[in-house]
């Protein structure tokens, strides 16, 4: 391929579409950092910070003894130096202080193994052949129910229409091809990650970009439930005994697949690579010993039984049957979504992955509805077309059985490949801001914990919600693929008119047909099966698309009022500076500028109450503490304590007549607020830690809830000195 | 009676047992006093709270013109002057800032009323002629049930012994009488309140107190559901189609029963004087008409209708009809607990009141008991003995739907008695550190909310889980009543024998008697109903007893911990003086022995957080920056912003390889207290304050998590510096 489809490109330049730790951390734009060091000329700081009464890197870095250990890792043994200014934590530091916080990271490390250093992220690629059966079992776990779908809607119109399989499937198998060429030029395209969100959004703008997204995050979700119904009926069709646990089943099923890929990439993929590759080779020796027998009676179709027609053989017939076939190519989509998985050279060899994967397809799907036709099979609603032909292929020995537990095993493993995919595509939204941010956080092992864990949830609330028989939602989750696939390929075409490199033309006309032949799919799947389901599609992608905007709006405001912008007027910096516009404290960012009162509420005069008022004028800014009394009497009362306490700091009394403490305090200390804005208010409040959780309802945590009256204020600080109790 | 009787007296002084809105905010204890003055003593202030930068009267103490008023009243004028140094809150300064929270208050406002000022609570005095009804509908209303559960023990050995119902009354009119004068004895003898909780608790300790407090809780609950189940099934008796409504109707009924009592005493009162006097009107024309009838045919008794005996006539029996009568005397301790919210003198007023009610209880009930022996009534299933003697004393007129009309009411009201007694109870067990404090507050209509909510919501949640069908518990609550007689009249023996006032001997031996036969009813009733249902109250009263005093515990070691104490050494505090013994930050209380260091985790530059490093740096202490790179690149590309801004303070970067940052920032932090155990360490948080509930879902909360991590570590104090958004 061409030299210019390795270079990332797009009409804005991008930040790069690897997953990064640091995702979480974007640099400051050009703008900001220029203001940044506008408004770093102007401070003025009152005391030199290296006069630190402690050394920050722990006395790690002279030389001399370690410190000391005694059993347990001392906090200062979980730091090391790095070089000067910068310390790294080791393994214990991120270990909970509760007891049973560490226990509970120990059962994690148990299950899901040990951390991983962000360092490590390189390692965790994938070999062409451990990346194909992880990412192929979707697409090919299709073939089980593909083909018969398709057929199921043409019996409807009798027996004689069955022939039209064959002209069907060569359609099909077009259609896969095309798609998959497509796919091949899209991923030399976007090297680091040519997900259909991606292409759409940087070819077709935002909205078209959600859309596929909104497509894609449906069919993981569906993907997930509906293949292990499919799987867990498997099983209980063999063991009829398990029948009553099928939801127990599948929900144990999501978590196993969920602790799997909690574990992180390369181990999921070792636990998943041999299914895949026994259902290929079952399937491989169906197709063998089945045209072997066929070649034996040289080639002769078995007429097969007749069945009444219930509907004339119309062309919406034919397209529903069409595009109940075209589920068999949902999955195709997974390589170009986890390129950067793939061990370098990347793209090469994702590309030469999804290559063998469309063979693959093209291969089985092909070879069955071929050798369905040659013996006569019809849809029955006790067995599946694949088991059908296993018996008739098989009649003797265990080959049949294999068949059926390898059949069963992919589709459970189906799974799989959206447990890869969702939480990948959910981090690529929260990187454009279009998805909780908490979606770009990697984990302790270097996968997206979030995102797995929204997967888990929300495909096991599906499967219980339809208590395990999800099976009727399979055609459903076409419609959501095939958006994607147009949308991604209709962004190729305009791609390809932008770049005009070498070959375009061709390209172009490839990602046409492509776009063309996925975009009828779509229209056909979403208009034919409407009223069967595709309904909620049609509804969920728009909405769906709305919360990603809203989202991305919220954040883009809070990106807006938190920016940095270069102070107003230059002026001498000098201590008295008139205060920023709007002459609110907070619109100060200048040391030189803050003007401080300290307020401490005084409900009693004891140890706690005591050490928040020493912490308060050891500050040596203005302090004044506010009582609150419920009458007269107890104000008298408190006012002559602190005389007796030697009146160190000015004491306000505030009588309550009506005994509310929180609302006249919130409301003061507004007041205060509006004689004098440009101050910066910080209330210090004694916190009595409770140890036991029961304990807190024996409190009325007022501190709590003044905390929340204080948050709405503008320039009002909350300080909690904390008092520990020995018991 | 004695003059000393008039002195609140006891083994150890107590505090009054007035209800005061100060009760809150307790004095401190003499050795709390000396050490206060000891520690002021040794305060150093680095600044004279006399340079304040704004006045903390709000500049109301001034001559001038007044803040101007924009629209809705301004924070300022929220507040007026009552002296120097103290403001008073008016009524706008209670309401909450936020609109939703405005709205609410203005709904509670039109519900319940306008608060009432803590001065207004000496007129919320009740006048006898009020008192009598409200707190006797609970003791009258159990004639309406208590003869005829007697009578419906006799009738199982037949209608012979029927005749034991006379005997048996009269012993219960004597069992009223000994109680009744007893109560008459405690009044005067603890004229600030005499419910059985204090007067055990004072003369038999503390546990005694508890199990007559626990017996009462136990028997206000059931008060209230059986009282409501009652009269709802009265009301549904007279109108069958409202039967399905029956869980509804309590519900709201003890709804209705909860707003009128939070509006407060004396409204409350204001709605329930008419049903009370309705009903005793109603049952004493009923004891007219129907002795004047009696009269008519020369007293001769009808002999009752034969009924087979299905059990012999035991001892035991006829024990069991004496404790089912012995349930008419529910409710006869109301006044003795009410004694503070009679008009002055308040003991006098409560005796006198008292007098009525038993003498009213004893006509009613004896009056009951030999009409009905006159009329040969038998108990039967399909209606109420009363209902029955309606029937026959007024055969035609709207007599008799008027006497089940007030029966009915009056039974819904009983359960307000409840409402009076059950938050007081709490209120000086609370005092006591028995109950959590919470019961202490006065609401803004000096009504004990939080009491009276505790007591709607387990009565509803008792109603509601038997369905509305608690007729069956009635004789369960004798148990938990005759417990609290019983302690309350041996508590009464101890105190004349300790007191000796004049004529203690008389006194004792009246109590002694009240105590014996009281004690009697309760062992009978424990025993006889034991499998009936009282076990349930034999397990619950100790169960609530080990609950009060593990309450009472925490309480202690509360105190404990936070008691003033004097210092070690008075010796020279000068600014360098020796840290305090225990070496760590929380054992400071004086100002210049408090050493800084100020964190700030900054995790990257925008407004919020150089506004989080400009509020540091302006405290002037020592200042540490502190940023959690996820990875080496990172933190590098962080120092360099950092330099960009001018490295205006120390920064130490920590690599956290795993990715996690509340945990190596926790750790850090508690590496420098190891450090430095003397240092106290205030971490300041920037806090973007989100104005809409669904953003904070978009936020990994961080700095909420990183002040949960932090409240553990001892010497870490947490300050939030909020920002504000615009929108």
């Amino acid at each position: 391929m061409g030299k210019g489809a390795k270079q990332p490109s797009g009409p804005e330049p991008d930040r790069g579409s690897l997953v990064t730790p640091s995702a979480e951390f974007p640099p400051l734009d050009p703008e900001e950092r220029t203001a940044l060091g506008r408004i770093g000329e102007r401070w003025r700081v009152p005391r030199r910070p290296d006069e630190l009464p402690v050394d920050p890197a722990l006395g790690r870095n002279r030389p001399g003894p370690a410190p000391s250990r005694f059993g347990r890792l001392t906090p200062i043994d979980m730091f090391t130096v790095e070089e000067p200014g910068e310390l790294c934590a080791t393994g214990p530091a991120h270990e909970p202080g509760s007891r049973t916080g560490r226990a509970l990271t120990r059962l994690r490390r148990t299950l899901f193994g040990p951390p991983l250093s962000s360092s490590a992220v390189i390692y965790e690629r994938m070999r062409k052949l451990v990346a194909l059966p992880i990412l192929s079992s979707d697409l090919l776990s299709s073939v089980a129910y593909g083909p018969e779908a398709m057929l199921a809607v043409l019996v409807l119109a009798g027996t004689s229409a069955l022939g039209l399989s064959l002209p069907l499937a060569a359609v099909l198998v077009v259609l896969m091809v095309a798609v998959g060429v497509s796919y091949r030029q899209t991923i030399p395209a976007y090297p680091h990650g040519a997900g259909s969100y991606i292409v759409a959004r940087d070819n077709l703008g935002t909205t078209a970009g959600l859309a596929a997204a909104a497509g894609l995050m449906l069919d993981y979700v569906l993907t997930v439930s509906v293949s292990i119904a499919a799987g867990v009926s498997a099983i209980t069709s063999a063991l009829p005994r398990l029948a009553p646990a099928t939801v127990l089943l599948g929900v144990l099923v999501i978590a196993v697949l969920l602790a799997g890929n909690l574990r992180g990439v390369r181990t999921a993929g070792n636990i998943f690579v041999l299914p895949t590759y026994a259902f290929v080779a079952a399937v491989l020796a169906l197709l063998l010993v089945g045209y072997a027998r066929a070649a034996g009676r040289g080639f002769a179709p078995v007429p097969p039984p007749a069945v009444p027609a219930t509907e004339g053989l119309g062309l919406l017939l034919v397209l529903r049957a069409f595009s109940s076939g075209a589920v068999s190519m949902t999955g195709i989509e997974a390589v170009s979504n986890a390129i950067p998985a793939f061990r370098p050279t990347e793209w090469r060899n994702a590309r030469t992955t999804l290559g063998w994967m469309v063979g693959m397809l093209v291969l089985l799907f092909a070879g069955l509805i071929v050798l369905i036709h040659l013996n006569g099979l019809v849809p029955r609603a006790d067995q599946t077309i694949l088991s059908q032909l296993g018996r008739v292929t098989f009649p003797t020995g265990p080959w049949y059985a294999v068949l059926q537990a390898t059949t069963a095993l992919i589709l459970l493993l189906a799974a799989n490949t959206a447990f890869n995919d969702f939480p990948r595509l959910l981090f690529f939204m929260a990187r454009n801001g279009h998805a909780p941010r908490r979606f770009l956080h990697l984990g302790d092992r270097l996968s997206f914990n979030n995102g797995l864990v929204a997967l888990a949830l929300a495909a096991a609330l599906i499967f219980v919600a339809f208590g395990g028989h999800t099976q009727s939602l399979i055609p459903l989750y076409a419609v959501g693929v095939f958006l994607a696939f147009t949308l991604s390929q209709a962004g190729m075409v305009v791609h390809w008119r932008r770049h005009r490199d070498r070959g375009w033309r061709r390209r172009l006309a490839i990602n046409a047909v492509g776009a063309t032949l996925s975009g009828l799919v779509l229209v056909i799947a979403a208009v034919g099966k409407f009223a069967e389901g595709a309904w909620v599609v049609v509804i969920a992608v728009p909405l769906l698309v709305l919360l990603a905007n809203r989202i991305h709006h919220h954040y883009a405001t809070l990106h807006h009022a938190l920016a940095l912008h270069p102070p107003p007027t230059p002026g001498p910096a000098s201590g008295g500076a008139p205060p920023a516009p709007g002459g609110s404290a907070e619109g100060e960012e200048l040391p030189q500028e803050v003007r401080h009162l300290v307020v401490v509420p005084v409900a009693r005069l004891n140890r706690a109450s005591l050490r928040a008022l020493a912490y308060a004028a050891s500050l040596g800014q203005p302090t004044l503490a506010v009582h609150i009394a419920p009458e007269d009497a107890e104000a008298d009362r408190f006012r002559e304590q602190w005389q007796a306490w030697g009146d160190h700091l000015r004491l306000e009394t505030i009588v309550s007549p009506y005994r509310a403490v929180i609302g006249p305090l919130a409301h003061y200390l507004e007041a205060l607020h509006t004689t004098r804005p440009e101050l910066t208010l910080t209330v210090i409040v004694p916190e009595v830690v409770l140890r036991r959780r029961w304990h807190r309802l024996l409190h009325s945590r007022a501190e709590h809830r003044l905390r929340g009256a204080l948050r709405a204020l503008p320039g009002v600080v909350v300080t909690s000195v904390p008092v520990h109790l020995a018991e």
